[in-house]
């Protein structure tokens, strides 16, 4: 199901001229003032007729966003009041605390009732979120071949191909002719699925053996047999395959839709792409929040609690390895003490370090998830990402090394500044490469845990080689 | 084009079990040392028909992959070599230096000839790297309607829906019936596209008034007409909306295609999911390089020109900034002198409010960037993270103070430093969030400039606060 009552027109957002008002149903109510205030007023006034009319026209999509944007009060206030009429395809929309909220607050039998009604995908979705009783409960209210294909696809892992497949397919045998097929088609068969777009072709043991766009059957004769038009060069994905290489293979190779199969390579559902884009933007926020030290289920729409905690551990983490930095500091405390202009420097020397480092951690880590950087090219990428840090880190510090000279007068000041700086930028440069690519080989993200080992070591680098070469030659 | 001439398997890369093996063609080739190996090999040896008979098999997706793996020099033998043969839809699929290398090596005369073969939007995707003289004399090659066509797309500005649509669509009369529709689509006229999965419906200005998705169209019965069981809620898209808008739109309603249309409301195009794939990991991978500090010119797969220039002008902002932090600590030179501790601490404080200001910060760059943010709920999420900003500097703060206590016996130390520690920390979860807010609402990328902003922020408050304290309290 692609849309659903709207006719909404994207516009250019920088050219929000009057005509831009015209839509019939109204995109993105949620990001619109106006919209959520009238809402809340109808709230508070438990205007339930208002707020029906109100969400009546907006996608489910948006009132899932809507919801998200309420205060936990106002959302229980407002599932509480429209009851038995919440749409259920919102339960498929929504994401953090109000989905934990939502399903929380409505019965068992409704959400039981929601579910019966989606793809499996969403189902899924649904019930993945359940705690163990409420899911129990509402497996037991589905009908028994939903609860089967349901039970199915949540007996794969977690962010699998299998959770993300959808179970209603549409698959013939290659002895069929193009008329048998339409014919089949047209004949409103139960098990033929709303909308797709490729039709499979399976052998008798119900292995994929092929595959047809749906407008190449539609262009072909009636007496065609399938086996003739379908394409032998289909993508089969494992059920047991992780989410991120499928949305991998599908940018890579412009998939619309592939099959998923079992491990005897028996057809058992099919992965498209509307699914992967979910995916793909779930992924590249994973990599993004953990470059940021945010742990994913801490974003803004989550509780306070889990706000709070998401973000302590790398706090902690952080202060440990700041205690580390500062004790390479204390160790020349006698030495700042005979020249103080040397504490007024050294944050620039480590702060230097870190964003170069940051900088080529940032892209290695990418280069990485989107498989750029493999053992083909390393060592080429390697010296590249040396010249360069090289490069900047000389520019800058020789930058650096004339104003700490004219700062605090002193000629070889300013060049142990400047070598030192030199020296951590490269060392950052190497560093933000190596300790990715190394942590990759070793099975563990690198997007969560390469900055803390970038940061530390530049900060205790930094502090070192500029205190410690100051120590050597100023004094 | 989905797939050609391959039978690939997507396995668990956990499980690469011997029947892992058994692709009858090899993805993800660039990603195997040894394939890229024996490339390699032939390459020294001038082999022309192992090279080809190696490329054959691998998916031009691939084939991009390893001319980017490849040295410039190695590069520039293989097309040499390979020269004529070249697989023309590489063209396509190609980035970063390799795609600059390519088109300068092939002549205009076989880009031509590549992009006549071409969707608009491949073509245009080819079309727009070329240089100006390049292009027109592409262009000039071109078959007149072919032309036409690229030129009105490269009229949209870059990265806008324009550039990014199919112009090849099939439309009909709402007053055709199945029967006539699947007959004028068997007559395999030229106006039809390939593979296509929506029929547009117009009226007679050719302004777009529905859509049926073709698995509706097989299950139909012949006499029916299409008025009768289109969709009227269809998705327009003006020409010139930004990509990253269209992304949104798409990957939130869950879109198969939506239908361009220009100034007056026609026709012009179709956007399909598998075009915003691509835009959605792109405007990811913006997202998370500028956050990392790099341009996004300059990943690894840049020329070293490319890579020292994007990484430069951060570098240069953030020494700019930290020498501001420094001249803060300049401002306390004597405080300093009379306790080096100070200076042992400081870092501490400032990294610690760093870090925190830049969790927040990436939680609201990307809440803005996928709409979870808004005036509506702004309010709400302020006190949230100020709260749980409070909450966690007040328990690292407290855990850093006894440090502070016990390693300098100082009581009055470990108060000052605590204290100075919950006042960034909460300082720097509220520039977090309105720092990011504040830029969006001049226009201005959040991603890419909010943390100079956030750390020179936590950085000058933290010194400040800190020495400032001292020198009121421990003097």
């Amino acid at each position: 199901m692609v849309l659903e009552e709207q006719t909404p027109e994207i516009k250019d957002p920088q050219n929000n001229d009057a005509e831009a008002q015209h839509h019939e149903v109204q995109t993105d109510v949620h990001m619109d003032r106006d919209f959520v205030q009238t809402l809340q007023y109808a709230l508070r006034k438990d205007d339930e007729t208002k707020i029906l009319e109100l969400l009546e026209e907006v996608h489910a999509a948006d009132v899932a966003d809507i919801l998200e944007v309420l205060s936990s009060g106002q959302r229980t206030k407002l599932i509480a009041l429209i009851g038995a009429n919440f749409p259920a395809e919102v339960l498929a929309e929504i994401e953090g605390e109000a989905q934990d909220d939502l399903y929380e607050q409505l019965p068992n039998e409704q959400i039981a009732e929601a579910v019966t009604e989606m793809e499996t995908d969403d189902a899924v979705y649904v019930l993945e979120e359940l705690d163990e009783e409420d899911r129990a409960e509402v497996l037991e209210q589905l009908p028994t071949d939903d609860r089967v294909a349901i039970e199915e696809s949540l007996s794969y892992p977690e962010d699998s191909a299998g959770r993300l497949m959808q179970r209603d397919l549409f698959a013939i045998p290659e002895f069929w002719t193009v008329g048998q097929t339409i014919d089949y088609l047209r004949s409103d068969s139960e098990d033929i699925p709303d909308d797709f777009y490729d039709v499979f072709i399976v052998d008798p043991t119900h292995k994929p053996i092929g595959s047809l766009p749906l407008s190449r059957i539609l262009r072909t004769a009636r007496e065609t047999t399938i086996a003739d038009i379908m394409r032998r060069d289909i993508f089969k994905i494992e059920a047991v395959a992780d989410q991120e290489e499928v949305a991998y293979q599908f940018s890579k190779y412009h998939l619309i839709s592939a099959s998923v199969v079992d491990d005897a390579g028996r057809l058992v559902g099919v992965i498209t792409v509307d699914d992967v884009v979910d995916v793909i933007g779930e992924e590249a926020e994973e990599d993004i929040l953990a470059l940021g030290g945010v742990r994913d289920e801490s974003g803004l729409n989550e509780s306070f609690i889990e706000i709070t905690r998401g973000r302590f551990t790398w706090l902690f983490v952080n202060l440990l390895t700041a205690i580390l930095a500062s004790a390479v500091i204390g160790m020349f405390e006698a030495t700042i003490e005979q020249m103080v202009a040397l504490a007024v420097l050294m944050p620039i020397v480590a702060s230097m370090g870190g964003n170069a480092g940051t900088q080529t951690m940032t892209v290695s880590v990418r280069a990485i998830a989107t498989k750029e950087l493999s053992s083909s090219n390393a060592l080429r990428v390697l010296v590249r990402e040396f010249t360069a840090a090289g490069v900047n880190g000389t520019v800058l510090a020789v930058v650096s090394g004339l104003v700490a000279w004219f700062w605090f007068d002193s000629l070889m000041l300013g060049g142990v500044f400047a070598a030192a700086m030199i020296f951590n930028m490269v060392v950052a440069g190497l560093c933000g490469l190596l300790i990715p690519m190394g942590l990759y080989k070793m099975e563990i993200d690198p997007a969560i845990s390469s900055s803390v080992f970038v940061t530390t070591i530049t900060d205790v680098v930094g502090f070192f080689a500029f205190l410690g070469m100051a120590a050597l030659f100023l004094l």
